[in-house]
């Protein structure tokens, strides 16, 4: 086992209720802020607690898939967006810098030899992975370094001061990818788990459902087989190593902010793995990519923006930020009954 | 008439609509965020729109309703309130404190006299209204001098570079206000209408809309009449203020942040004296009290966040002000296609 995630320490609970309630406002008022920080009291068990190097990290990769023509977009937009990430002129980049969240970019294995540079970790295994509609996407071995990567990375940025960890990721095909993680690890058919990814028409959807319906059929795994091997035989390598990534967060006590469809369905995978990892994770948004919903239910999650975005990149995480940073700066800052002399419900 | 509103002139929509296809990103892909840069792209008349000192106007005044026992809280709480909101410890001190937003509060109508000071807007037209259960709630000369005042306050705040507005309210019993504001003027029936406010039992949610009820069958309005009238019948100062506010800030081309119930009647009654002021309005959320949806889908608004809160104070407006900027910026500062050079959708 990469990791050992305890559950959170439910002892503390009343306290942070007890504080809530007792803010000046009429009780659960603030909906789903108070949730949110009573999650985040229970991961950091205190009563005040704090969002410290807030991180957006994304991680990138590209997918053999790609060749079956399951996406309304070519495989070389998934190096373009990397250098366009690198530029600084792609959404994620827009939302973190407005919302000062750190940036890390991760290429765990675009099909393009990046030169070095400061704005780019180096993490790649391959140049992309396999066509998982013949074969394994990628060795166990891939796999699993891939996920060790992700531990490091993480790894490096807790050390960094990090407490609070977004995630996002960039990869030409990975909706393909995270339906078949979808329907494999919780059983469901295929065509309750494909959704148009970045806007395939009628035609390509029909046939993104097929294809990954005879992937499904080629490798007949089941939500029995070990997590790990799923992962490797439909995963991308960005999918596997935030997995690491997300499995290292929760063992170090972060709080994991959760984005869209792919972030969630490598959450899946995690929580496979160590299911304690859902007590330290926020779910930042719904996304209009149909099996997203579906996702959610089955992780018990409820996300806090329904905007109808499906743009990945972690930008889902980074525009929840603010909603976060409110749900503790209220438990830290907004006065009492007792200490306002504000009379309280009759 | 106050005010005159035009309606937004369409004709640069095609090009904005142009900008926002050309972002790198799947058509379509941030949703919401889209048409809410449309709209405020639409209200500046530009495609390079600014938000410029973004204010929360917070608005205070009680209800002669109190008397009837439809809120779970002692009038006195309003004061209490704006004395904690003064010294910073409420939830919307800290909310504006975060997203850098300016603060006013405006004394429309408080039961109590405070003493000059820096943090109010001394705007009191009198000590509370009258109780609408058996008497208008304020006269017609009043409701005029309410809304006359608000016209002022924003032209004020207008001056001081504000372009973009939201609003907020504190005033226990207000929800019962809004109630029949949305019963007459949209002719449904009252318990259609009616929500629990800040939290009122079984016992007293019945008595409250047997109480709304009856104050309805002794004014005998309908939306036929003249909305001012029905404003100065229900309403409360710091509605009515509200109400000049909204329509000075729609004349003046403002972006308006429409809160939750309160402010939404507000802005039901401001459009059925200027119906133009729609097109400056984004909606920030969508309450937890339960009529806030039927007004919201009366007004054809679609709210950006849903977070199950029912506070007011304009924390709605003060929490969705990120992603309102985050609109703005992605169309200020994301690459296109072609600067990025990323391959479109084949």
């Amino acid at each position: 086992m990469l990791v050992n995630i305890p559950p959170v320490d439910n002892s503390i609970k009343s306290a942070l209720l007890d504080k809530i309630n007792h803010k000046t406002k009429p009780l659960g008022a603030l909906g789903q802020l108070e949730t949110t920080a009573l999650t985040i009291g229970l991961i950091q068990q205190t009563l005040s607690p704090r969002l410290n190097a807030p991180t957006i990290l994304v991680f990138a990769a590209d997918h053999g898939i790609a060749n079956a023509g399951v996406s309304a977009y070519p495989q070389a937009v998934t190096a373009q967006m990397v250098s366009n990430f690198m530029q600084g002129g792609a959404a994620i980049n827009v939302f973190t810098k407005q919302n000062d969240l750190d940036f890390k970019l991760i290429d765990a294995g675009v099909n393009h030899t990046f030169e070095d540079n400061d704005q780019l970790i180096n993490a790649k295994i391959a140049l992309g992975t396999q066509n998982f509609a013949t074969t394994q996407a990628m060795s166990l071995a891939q796999c699993n370094a891939a996920m060790a990567k992700g531990v490091e990375i993480m790894h490096t940025t807790i050390a960094q001061g990090c407490n609070v960890v977004g995630f996002g990721e960039m990869g030409i095909c990975n909706t393909s990818s995270a339906s078949c993680l979808l329907a494999t690890l919780c059983g469901l058919p295929i065509e309750a788990c494909v959704g148009r990814g970045t806007g395939v028409d009628d035609v390509a959807f029909k046939n993104k459902i097929n294809t990954l319906s005879e992937a499904i059929a080629v490798h007949q795994l089941t939500s029995d087989d070990d997590p790990i091997n799923v992962l490797a035989t439909f995963g991308g390598f960005e999918i596997a190593m935030m997995v690491g990534a997300m499995l290292k967060a929760a063992e170090e006590k972060c709080v994991l902010i959760i984005d869209g469809f792919i972030v969630s369905a490598a959450l899946l995978v995690a929580s496979k793995i160590e299911p304690n990892i859902l007590d330290y994770c926020i779910y930042a948004h719904c996304s209009q990519e149909t099996a997203h919903k579906a996702l959610l239910t089955h992780l018990g999650a409820t996300p806090l923006l329904h905007l109808d975005m499906r743009l990945g990149e972690g930008t889902g995480a980074a525009l929840a930020y603010p909603l976060i940073l409110s749900s503790v700066n209220f438990l830290n800052e907004m006065a009492s009954f007792e200490s306002a002399n504000v009379s309280q419900k009759s």
